[in-house]
């Protein structure tokens, strides 16, 4: 089984991030340009104030063993200095069924969904 | 356990989705540019037409319990008039195994699958 | 039970495989500008060559009974010639719990959870 890790990081981070999870040895993953709303920018006196800001998405779909990897590779990374700050993101990880490369056709890793006829196109 | 409600909808009703559900109690949302095709400006003589146009996706990353509600928030604001109309949108609900707060490395809401070693990270 | 159908593909396919999924019955399909990265230029001599290309992302959600044709659909477009390439790109299907056009406020296809609350909406 795979699952699919969406990160949601500030933008500063995202090339140190892409870089880590390249040499963890996990270099395909996808970037979209977002904004994200949270507390952002800490609290003002009395009510907390929330921003809408540009973030980056990066999405890394991986089997279910790696998944302890990427998300400490990532966690490690992505926040700000030692400590962490609002708005250094969250990550989320859903179930994915199954996964295929267009250039073959081919399920990867299926063990136990083969698609034989999806696999010869 | 966690849902993700993705809503794509017009981009016109971003602002008065995210503004409800801001008061509904959900700050944090997600919004990305897309482009949806559909059945969006009615029908044609003979055959459907279907258009591709700009539409906002949010995504809202939730406990399960709250799920009615954050989806009731937004059919309730993202459509057009009291009627509704071609091209309004659609809602995807999805489950999400984890999620994680990177400022801090701990796994939110984490009940039946505690990971301790990330939480430290 | 329906699914969700990414496909992340070559800029230059999203027309042929949007026309190829109308042609075949779907004509609801959510498009998004995304960046991939992944082994696109192919080897280099001793190490592989990553890259980060633009990239679209479709995503189509149907019945879980539709996935092979949709899949098969995406696969035989979506690829460079007879043979494929590296940077064609991945499809990837993950589950999902529900759907909601929010013009009507309707839960589509509910048989195991209708929720008609949400449907009077």
């Amino acid at each position: 089984m795979n699952v699919m890790v969406r990160a949601i990081i500030r933008p500063e981070k995202v090339a140190d991030v892409l870089q880590a999870l390249l040499e963890a040895g996990y270099p395909a993953a996808t970037k979209l340009d977002v904004f994200g709303r949270g507390k952002q920018r800490g609290l003002k006196i009395g009510n907390v104030h929330y921003d809408e800001l540009p973030k980056e998405m990066l999405m890394v779909v991986v089997p279910e063993e790696d998944k302890e990897t990427v998300l400490r590779t990532i966690l490690e990374t992505a926040k700000t200095g030692t400590e962490g700050a609002y708005g250094d993101g969250k990550i989320f990880v859903s179930p994915v069924e199954a996964v295929y490369t267009v250039s073959t056709g081919v399920q990867e890793g299926a063990t136990d969904t083969p698609s034989p006829s999806l696999a010869t196109v």
